[in-house]
């Protein structure tokens, strides 16, 4: 189903293969020996593809799917109409990443610098990388194995990569070292001066921001986002963590390892983020502050306190959950009697 | 009274030509046979400018303005000053903007393919089309007729292009498939991975992301807006619609006809907005939601449920309009009151 | 203490050097003579560099440090540990950003055009001027002496620029007038088209946008903020403004003088901020406002009407400071009070 134009398949496989690929069971009338050609989503699947059901929003949208096969919870199994062999997996979206992936493997990088990139004397790539048009690679940058730069992307004076490192289309690297298998989107912004400034009626004095920014091993940047490196400290983002489009990280942030951050979400100079935390999408940490380990901060928060290890927060200023539950319950019900008087 | 460093003007013209142009008549005292060299906010204005009201705001301004000309509602026309002439529209917005067309009509696309400009072999461009330098067309990449492609921007192998179409300087393109008379801003980003990952302690898997970005004609997206491609499904922008700055739009998300779209809004994946949406600046919409045609979100709204064609809604979470205002009155009372104990 | 992958220092420097360039007096027990190679963050700081604490927040810290010197406020300068030289100042923050200057004295711009720039013939460039690789310099474009262009950023025609500006990588300038002493930050979109649309039913129509911007001498704008041309009139931002990353800016906004917006903060169209005005990070500010000199808004504050000068605004609907938490402590209250029923 993936547009040929964009996406090459390694297609067909059994749905044998495809159950192994998932971690799956074959369920009641699957046949393990029938060829399937591609991972399609549920509403346009035919026969020959494999979809999923992750989400029990979409329960109707599967009883009436035409695909052929479907990677889905036991609990809902029941669920498949007629014609549709089931793929038990109690992950089922685990499963089908695994399924995509084996339909469409990460293409391997064609090794080769572009004739328009810019690539100093002294940089050194690592076997196998491929530089696209345009690409400029500073004085002194080293790139390890199999790094694929995209299109007029730019990676200053000094810059440290590891291997297997993707670095999307305008985006901009200076001050900083990278891990291994790090995705950078395109127009992504790492390194540049952070806003220190020694504010003044006179003036604002910019201080010179003299830290990096580290990120560490299977990092994924979304899209325009923004890693200022750090004061004197450096800015550093652990290992596995995930940021989507448009985010701001500020000077001296740190993020633990395992971290999801959501599109707009804003943290501010020298804030502390612990390992795993979710913070969901255009919520705002100022500066300074300690979030511990497991925190989860709702979408459009405004955190303006610690947060202790494993506690849900929401809101402006961001409280306890339940408390946030509370005071908009409590709200809407003056205003409702507001309206009886 | 546009700076002809940046603009070149097509006039001067009559006012029977201005007034033609706006579809808008000569009130008492024009003189049609008065020549206007260009168009000019009413506080800079002189006596060889056409300028508009159309905000009750600046009626002050219109009074006392020396514009020669002046589009305004007729019910307005009564606090011109001595010697404008009134120009009579009941929409001086939109016929200011055909008069300002008249004057800055869009220049035509000068063709030709800069040399540093970096073309596959195998995209094929439209005639007329003008790619300038450092831009990067990918192979297979279909350009309908004059395009126009600024410096450095990177459209990557397979997009497929209508005609008259612009790509803003540093833009990046890949994955999808875009209709005719779209205006991509500088630093726009397309089809690039969306943020499917499924979570896990262990680590987060990538899901491979296997749709496409589908826009729509007339489509007019703003400067640094990041539109992720579908993770199986497509990402869809309807026709008409118009896209502020720095907007994220997730994966498989799909945007009706005609919506507005203001600066820093966030929706997340697989919301589905209907035709005629208007969405304020910085709200936020949650995944998976269905917004009805023709609604309404207020700036910095949180919108976390469905939402019925035609309502208007406002605040985090988001609620009706009317109820929205009676919490924020009752809450301000009740601010007051605990002041007054 | 700074990588000197990165950082050139211009080390070492006597203890009396230190103190002369942060204005500082040496605390008791000072050695003058002493010899400091460089600054560090108090938590890793040896015997041979200068620290310093601005933020009570971090005492302990300080209280423990191993750094040979640090510049400090007098009232906590008898917190200092044994082997610490206390540098006395009563803005130790302003102290310590002279101090890094002077280690890290900004490099002096080293004057040449790569040979991939493409620089147009009727551009001028002033005496000095750096153009890196990739970066497009458009027609009749004026840049003033000593600027540095980073690569693959893209100045187009006509825009002008004054001495000892500095474009990031992959920004792109348009229609725009540019003071000296100008940073513009990797990313940064200046000048495109604003959102000017007269609304329809039946298509919303562009209006041109016919006006400039201009940013005045000593602005730094942050990386991935867009500022958008004026529809007639022009986008101002005043001198010696700061604008952090993600920031929205549009068409006909005029900032003030000493201006500190933080990061993500939206400002919709023709609102006017005066002089000295902080916005925190997120904010946003509807069209048509104007903001008084020397005013505060909070972070993630929605401003829907006119502030008067010297005024702080919290919350959405801004309201000032002490309604704000008002409100804030009664609903908290109210919740809590809820849940005893």
């Amino acid at each position: 189903m993936a547009d040929p134009r964009f996406f090459r398949c390694a297609g067909p496989f059994s749905l044998r293969q495809v159950a192994e690929a998932a971690k799956a069971e074959l369920g009641d009338g699957a046949d393990g020996d029938r060829a399937f050609v591609d991972v399609a989503p549920l509403d346009v699947a035919g026969p020959e593809h494999v979809a999923f059901l992750d989400n029990r929003r979409y329960v109707e949208a599967f009883s009436v799917s035409r695909a052929g096969a479907c990677l889905v919870h036991p609990d809902l199994a029941g669920r498949a109409p007629r014609g549709m062999m089931p793929l038990l997996s109690r992950e089922p979206y685990h499963a089908y990443a695994r399924v995509a992936a084996l339909f469409h493997p990460a293409p391997e990088v064609e090794p080769g610098v572009h004739p328009s990139a810019v690539v100093a004397d002294s940089a050194v790539l690592g076997e196998g990388c491929r530089i696209e048009a345009g690409a400029v690679i500073g004085a002194r940058a080293r790139l390890g194995a199999r790094c694929l730069v995209h299109p007029n992307a730019v990676i200053a004076d000094g810059v440290e990569m590891g291997d297997d490192c993707v670095v999307g289309a305008c985006a901009s690297l200076s001050h900083c070292i990278i891990g291994n298998r790090v995705v950078i989107n395109p127009g992504v912004r790492i390194g540049q001066d952070g806003f220190g400034f020694a504010l003044g009626a006179a003036g604002h004095r910019k201080v010179p921001q003299l830290g990096r920014v580290i990120i560490e091993d299977d990092v994924d940047i979304g899209a325009n986002t923004t890693i200022d490196r750090g004061a004197g400290p450096d800015t550093i983002i652990g290992r596995g963590t995930i940021i989507d489009n448009l985010v701001q990280i500020a000077h001296n942030v740190r993020l633990g390892r395992g971290c999801v951050v959501v599109a707009q979400v804003g943290i501010s100079g020298s804030t502390h983020v612990g390992d795993h935390v979710m913070i969901g999408g255009q919520a705002g940490l100022t500066g300074h502050l300690s979030i511990g380990n497991g925190a989860r901060i709702g979408a459009q928060s405004g955190v303006v306190r610690d947060i202790p290890a494993g506690t849900t927060v929401m809101g402006t200023p961001a409280v306890p959950n339940r408390e946030y539950w509370r005071q908009i319950l409590t709200l809407a019900a003056l205003g409702k009697k507001k309206q009886g008087d």
